[in-house]
């Protein structure tokens, strides 16, 4: 038997497994690469845009991989999950793509656009209150008479080993890179990246990304305990305001070289380079590692640098320099 | 000795030559294709991202081509145009790497945002008054001052066997389309289009589309014979304003299946279908083909379909939604 920290993380040859379980049904998205940018950074920036991946968000690869896990009889059941973002669609589509009932748990004040977003997937909106342990409640109310498997956001190794993907992907197009960058909030997208990426290759250095104002990531892996998220969150990151779990906070503090914090006002900046320059559209969550980058946080001076532009769902009548 | 209609079009081998000319110089584009807009069309789409080219637009293709195609001793005596939009950031690129002067004849009252971009990309810029005679009699003095060569936005051989190279990359990446879709105003990229996409396929249909607000182009094509441009021109298609010209509609006329028109609520709805789906930003010139689709003016069910998307360029400050 291995010690129980090996157990409790995938394993590269997880993440490989991962990879082909999903790649028939997730996007290879591109790396886009930019003069401008980098002229900026002083850095050669390789961008890859998950922004383009299926419900338009990194979110697609751990819920895919989740959900064609599954034996076919767990599968029948269902799968649910309580999630009103970007993880909610994911798991709709990859629910209605193995042909079983997705069971979404949401917020009854939650935005239509979100609750649209769900339906056009395909998924069953159970309706709670907007505590989390209503949202608790109603997903366990559901297992309980259902019988569907729970798909957590982040604190699944399932779903680490899917987002695992996207940095798998990002060092095969493009090798020998000096630093990734991703956001960090529940951790499972930076988890994810930093077994890939230091399993491929040791010397590489995995960077976190974070709004200020969203700080406990930072404040967990400097001081190596974890602490919850800041509430009630203020930052504009809607997808950046959950806490570390105990699944990735031991992956990042052992793998990740450093975090790096931004204010509010340069991820709305960045946000618009990205726009005006990239031509893409990105969300507020996505521009964190941007921020870094042309705030200097971080000197890429050099180097060759990966970031993950994490998703492109935004309101298009309410954008944040509005 | 050819005829004259043939001697005033590039042909196939131009555009080739073309292609490896600029290949150095300009990005070679992806192509998205998207489940929902197939759906929502009932054909197999692949979207041409234009937007993502250097000074996005695929204005870059014939500026690069008629730059890099003077000898050194034209090209050092610099290059002159006016424009205040795409075609003329485009020009200051393609002297810049070339390393010679450009001047760029522009009316005083040009938003200020076109101003930078033609600085940004090392423009000389010549101001001029609000006419069509103003700018023309500016770049004539330019002329006659610097013994610059003048490149027309569209009207010249080389600038449509530059726009020519677009087509001829699509059919590379996806053949045997049975449409290529493209928006018209002065025909550069149509004549160009229709040239490229007939001598590969000569069972293709190359379709015009344009605003009905700013309709001469339908109607020049239908009559076989050349209207001027629409005054006051009342499109928000800021790109699409001008008239055919004495090479481009020829060309048009003989390559060109048809050309449909759409209102401006269809166009801007297309543009904000663009940016909600495919996560790409667009400008307004560029939904004209998308609305054509949308609104079911030509049908392409069950068919392979190229729609070029044009340009990227839009004032964040003012989307034509709010």
């Amino acid at each position: 038997m291995n010690d129980s920290v090996t157990l409790m993380q995938p394993t590269f040859q997880d993440i490989q497994a991962a990879h082909e379980r999903i790649k028939p049904y997730i996007h290879r998205t591109p790396l886009l690469t930019s003069r401008l940018f980098n002229e900026w950074t002083g850095g050669e920036l390789y961008f890859k845009c998950e922004n383009f991946q299926k419900v338009a968000a990194f979110k697609a690869r751990g819920a895919f991989n989740t959900v064609f896990s599954l034996t076919d009889e767990e599968a029948a059941r269902g799968i649910v999950t309580h999630s009103s973002g970007n993880h909610a669609a994911a798991v709709a589509l990859a629910a209605k793509t193995r042909g079983v009932p997705a069971f979404i748990v949401m917020p009854e004040n939650s935005p239509q656009i979100k609750k649209n977003a769900v339906m056009a997937y395909g998924g069953e909106i159970i309706y709670c209150g907007n505590t989390q342990a209503d949202r608790e409640n109603a997903a366990a109310e559901v297992m309980q008479r259902t019988h569907a498997t729970f798909v957590h956001p982040y604190n699944d190794l399932r779903v680490i080993a899917g987002q695992a993907t996207c940095a798998k992907e990002i060092l095969e197009d493009a090798p020998n890179l000096d630093f990734i960058l991703a956001p960090v909030s529940g951790g499972g997208l930076l988890a994810g990246t930093a077994l890939s990426a230091t399993s491929i290759n040791p010397h590489i250095q995995v960077i976190g990304c974070e709004p200020e104002e969203a700080d406990d990531a930072f404040r967990s892996h400097r001081d190596g305990t974890m602490y919850p998220a800041v509430t009630p969150p203020t930052t504009i990151c809607d997808g950046l305001r959950t806490s570390l779990g105990t699944l990735t906070f031991p992956i990042i503090r052992e793998r990740v070289s450093a975090i790096h914090t931004v204010s509010e006002e340069s991820i709305v900046k960045a946000m618009r380079k990205v726009w005006e320059v990239l031509k893409i559209i990105i969300e507020p969550s996505c521009a964190v590692p941007v921020a870094v980058l042309l705030e200097k946080k971080l000197d890429v001076h050099g180097k060759r640098v990966g970031v993950i532009l994490t998703g492109g769902n935004v309101d298009l009548d309410r954008l944040p320099w509005q």
